[in-house]
């Protein structure tokens, strides 16, 4: 008896030993998000590049977007282009759809005489909706599978999914995602219209639209404003609608005027660690562990580094 | 090449019959979401049970909620006691957590001097994280997999997973659900702080905390909230918090001050047809059919009948 649990002990051990020893290989210590993002190095952080940065600056104060050239090019420069002659500024938040989407327009884009007139931009561009699979740009897969696309994962901060088989990825809808709205014809979108996610994902859209950014900061300013009572969400009064002071290109604002965030780097092991805090909870209140994660329920941390101070912004809930 | 061509179009012919024929022996032809709902009949509808019918009154109006006895009863019957002894009139929502949760509760329930009395009620329950699996119990099942758990679909007009090999079931935790928030110990909820998710579905909740509910109208007026400052979006100030004048069961309204609403029934084909619709979109609109679905994308429609008119009160979009 006493054998017999000498050898249990051994046999215990042994295991808890390989346990270890497997995490330490695979660098993944049982943390929590918190302890994740706390044990991140200043290389594990990278600054948004100014040139890839929009401002979108309402009274109520500033959404930073983190602009995707890799997956959309030329709706990311025709955006810029835009934001660049000023054709944003002065128009609106026309739409804020309860669980779905709040969108950015011009609310007189339906009367030619009326619009907001373009100089250097395009109205429209063939959509971007996918691209073809490059396995240079870097991907940090998600191994707990997708009810939508048979390979979804991470790149460069941004949620992705593959399929190997045709040779495509794209952006996904997940919360936060920024898209060039578009009308029926897939080549009527280009970036005059924009559209943030503000609820469940709407994966159904994934390669229906072109997505080209991320809110990394200041969604709440869009995600509670009050739902729009007509059709779609679209505000039925015209003083119910939000005014866009400016969509501006970071670069284009002078440094100090700047919001200096750090995007945790997806490629990174901190990140994967990040995931396993995800999949499974060690906070003292989970009572169970998952097992499992949707992409759209990983967080991208962001911080703001303000006077030596280091403080995420997106709080991982 | 006559003959080949000849035998091209009948084969073609005959896969075209077996293709409407499956589709009329399956009941689905391919309708948009808006052509299911038209077509439902009287009988695809059921009234919500005033007995299992919430409202939460605000000064912006009214939230209803169904309950889910079938899956937290002693919940159920425990939030029905709080309200009908008023424990809720006068509380307030304390917390609005951007793409997560808004939580209504005491504000003083950390101060034991302070904190509302409770006199027929229970202060806590041990948790109904999940039940056991009874396969008499409606269960539409959705076949599009799901990331947490081995089996997903719908029950009685609510999201619901199931492991047949633990023999468990629970409600999971979609867009609009409502439960009762807990501290760390499992047994410390019971119904006197309740939330309501308003983001993308926090699916790493589910068999940790107890769903009794969900919302079928007005949850506008909670996810449009403006998000708490605080630490997990709890407000800051006393006066950012939203009071709830009173929580009330509809059967204790007289019947013509309730909201007479009509939940479609989840376990007819025209529910099915619903899925087929959402899950590869007809409109015109739709450059690429997705294929597939993800059990919190399935909307689950509810009408108003007033002054003999019907008016799909949840959108689907």
């Amino acid at each position: 008896m006493v054998a017999h649990m000498t050898w249990r002990i051994i046999v215990g051990l042994a295991g808890w030993l390989l346990a270890q020893s497997v995490m330490a290989a695979e660098g993944r210590p049982p943390l929590t998000t918190a302890e994740v993002i706390a044990s991140a190095k200043p290389a594990d952080w990278r600054p948004l590049d100014p040139e890839n940065t929009l401002y979108v600056e309402l009274a109520s104060g500033r959404i930073v977007i983190e602009l995707a050239p890799t997956f959309a090019p030329d709706h990311v420069a025709n955006v810029k282009t835009l934001a660049r002659e000023h054709y944003y500024d002065g128009l609106a938040i026309v739409r804020s759809h309860d669980n779905y989407v709040v969108q950015l327009a011009d609310p007189d884009a339906e009367k030619p005489d009326l619009r907001r007139k373009i100089q250097r931009g395009k109205r429209t561009l063939p959509g971007e909706f996918d691209r073809s699979l490059d396995r240079k740009i870097p991907f940090t897969r998600l191994t707990d599978g997708d009810v939508y696309a048979p390979e979804v994962g991470f790149s460069d901060g941004f949620p992705v999914a593959r399929d190997p088989k045709s040779g495509r990825m794209w952006l996904t809808h997940c919360y936060g995602l920024v898209g060039a709205g578009r009308d029926t014809a897939t080549d009527s979108g280009g970036g005059t219209e924009l559209y943030v996610v503000i609820g469940h994902a709407p994966r159904q859209l994934d390669r229906n639209v072109t997505l080209f950014g991320r809110v990394v900061k200041g969604i709440e300013l869009l995600s509670a404003l009050p739902r729009g009572t007509g059709a779609l969400g679209f505000y039925e009064q015209a003083e119910q609608r939000v005014p866009i002071k400016a969509i501006r290109i970071a670069a284009d604002v002078p440094e100090k005027e700047r919001t200096a965030l750090e995007v945790m780097r997806t490629e990174r092991p901190v990140f994967e660690q990040l995931i396993e805090s995800r999949r499974n909870r060690r906070e003292e209140w989970f009572h169970r562990q998952a097992g499992h994660i949707d992409i759209c329920n990983v967080p991208i941390p962001v911080r703001t580094i303000a006077s030596g101070r280091t403080n995420v912004v997106a709080q991982p809930r």
